[in-house]
């Protein structure tokens, strides 16, 4: 194993935060491969690039030689929604169960190293244990210590209803760290609380408390809100090369920074040399292809990437405005110019019936976007690329 | 079965609440036998009278011709204490739990009748219960709703901890009454709202709600507090028939009404009799003498009752101030006067010096207390009732 020194810095990267630090420090004395747990949903088995941060982190933890603990959180998933409210939470069989693992499996093979991980359901202790057990373990948490939790504290104080087996679920999640005598759990930071409830029950089960290691929450595409599925705003690790790879492209400057540290593999003080290099006059869009082809060999294969990356660069030249066009500046009046005037104005038709013709037929861009009207006016701005057919082009600037 | 009206009017007698009524009043119009739950901790099975009101009104309900559910909540016993704060809660064998279930049966069939009555362990369902189960269970209650329960409210504002698996505690009283189909669930106030939570799981488990009932607590012998072991203010009803009945004669006019309520078996009518006859002029002590027989009839026998009486009226005259004593009036001066002088003076002794060997003997009472020294100077008040040896008296007042 590496010295512990450079096992943390790499450890640290890109992580929230570590409770205990001191901790995992005493256990990378131990000079053993630590058990590195993290607990997954089993019902919803189709990840994006926003669920890889956390599998990232544990690959390396593999690297430095670790070994990962997968729970498949399946006991709360075979009970389904017990206040019966949610009819989108019906119980799931222990078939449907398997089945989600194995697409886990298929899509975290991906990341993760196979002969360093080891696939936990939690049924398999929880679904032995009694109602006595469970008071037992019940008693080993107070009512104040779960209210303080961000998301009982307000539904609490919001007056919104808080089921009693609400407060069983963080105890369970915490009794399976003392069921896999985990050393480090991963979560994201929105797991913090549920992560110190393990650390603090594998304290009253007599074990040495695990340490947590918690992850931010990977931004969308637009670089604002969490990557989510809901939101449209994500990247699946099933998306097809050229998916991907626009979607990649597509995202700022600023995000891609955040990108490379969560989600490349790459050294960090490679990634430092590309930042020097774009301070140094690089097109940053030269550095995003290396991110994108990354990340396309990672989930597809290095041809994929290098397909996807031809593919991505054809489409854009096909599509690209030349830079010499002509400039025309025109005059709208108060009411702006009729659009087949301009087109005829600016030498891009013949006519504004040739004008009213080539709208119709759908060959006039404006900014990019087919233009379905010549009658519409256009008003003082610009300037406005105009595109008719495919190599004439404008840029109209209106007084 | 006798008519309703008549029924809800036994019923009702010392009842602090019946929740709801118009529930009770449709179960008891269908004619049957209905299911009157009660529970009784398994740990504490040293029955005192406090204890009886409950049973008392379980009786009448089997005299009106209905089946007691005497249920022995056994399972949270087997559990003991597992926050392990409290040393003197281990949990207990499942030998014992049979071992005060007998003594229970002792005791409480001296008022209830067998024939009419099941004994029930909530081990037997509870213990079979999974966690899973317990989760779903849990899904059926909410915190706030716990949190309403008085004594949960005063912790948590106060800061005291209250471990999560109290809140699981009502949930399992609760499912009893599901798993043992209760019509009526009786229980002390202070049992209120667990009842309650008996009705409302039997609702969500598709059942006809119980009723719930409850009964007021007993003051003890002070007339106060509540009867109990601890503030030793209590008639055990395995208390010597003597013990008994000289408890009962000792309490006060009033809380013999209440008594008369809650732990006789005389008709309402003939205790409202009793109490025009006292209003009439009747001495209440003759009237108590009726409660005392009855109570030590019921845990002993007619004829312990008949001799517990004899005993305390020889006693009672034995211990007796003559109603014709000699009244003396002395002179304390500003000091008082010595006890020897003042017996001396008062005509009960020949001199000081015999004052002071009587009172040395322990011949000489004071207001009913043995005097230990003769030197002692009683002043102004009075008057105090003087006794040497058996027969001579005298009224003592001091200016």
């Amino acid at each position: 194993m590496i010295p512990i020194e450079e096992q943390l810095q790499q450890i640290k990267r890109g992580v929230d935060e570590i409770l205990p630090e001191d901790d995992l420090v005493k256990k990378l004395k131990e000079n053993r491969p630590l058990r590195i747990k993290a607990g997954f949903d089993p019902t919803a088995p189709d990840l994006h690039l926003g669920h890889t941060v956390l599998i990232n982190k544990l690959r390396q933890f593999q690297d430095l030689g670790h070994e990962v603990l997968f729970l498949i959180g399946d006991f709360t998933g075979l009970i389904g929604d017990p206040t019966g409210k949610s009819a989108t939470r019906p119980p799931l069989t222990r078939e449907e169960v398997l089945e989600n693992a194995k697409t886990y499996e298929h899509q975290v093979f991906k990341i993760l190293d196979a002969e360093k991980t080891t696939v936990f359901f939690n049924s398999s202790w929880m679904g032995q244990m009694s109602a006595a057990d469970m008071i037992q373990l019940a008693a080993k948490h107070t009512v104040a210590r779960m209210l303080e939790r961000d998301d009982f504290s307000k539904r609490y104080k919001g007056g919104q209803s808080i089921s009693v087996h609400e407060f069983l679920y963080p105890l369970v999640q915490g009794y399976d760290s003392v069921a896999m005598k985990a050393d480090v759990e991963l979560g994201g930071t929105d797991q913090k609380f549920n992560l110190l409830v393990g650390r603090q029950l594998q304290e009253a089960y007599g074990q040495s408390p695990q340490v947590t290691l918690t992850m931010p929450i990977l931004e969308g595409l637009d670089g604002v809100q969490k990557m989510s599925k809901s939101l449209n705003n994500y990247i699946g690790i099933a998306d097809a090369p050229d998916d991907m790879f626009g979607k990649i492209m597509s995202i700022s400057d600023d995000l891609m920074w955040r990108y490379f540290e969560l989600l490349s593999f790459r050294p960090l003080d490679e990634i430092a040399d590309f930042k020097g290099r774009v301070e140094q006059g690089e097109n940053p869009r030269d550095i995003k292809f290396l991110l994108a082809e990354e990340i396309i060999a990672r989930f597809h294969s290095e041809e994929a990437a290098t397909t996807a990356r031809g593919g991505f660069i054809a489409q854009f030249q096909k599509g690209a405005v030349p830079d010499d066009i002509p400039e025309v500046e025109l005059d709208g009046g108060d009411e702006g110019i009729p659009a087949a005037n301009l087109l005829k104005d600016a030498g891009l038709v013949s006519s504004t019936s040739d004008a009213h013709r080539m709208v119709k037929q759908g060959a006039v861009k404006m900014d990019g976007e087919k233009m379905s009207d010549s009658r519409v006016k256009i008003t003082a701005g610009g300037p406005y690329i105009f595109q008719v057919g495919k190599r004439r082009f404008a840029k109209v600037s209106i007084k």
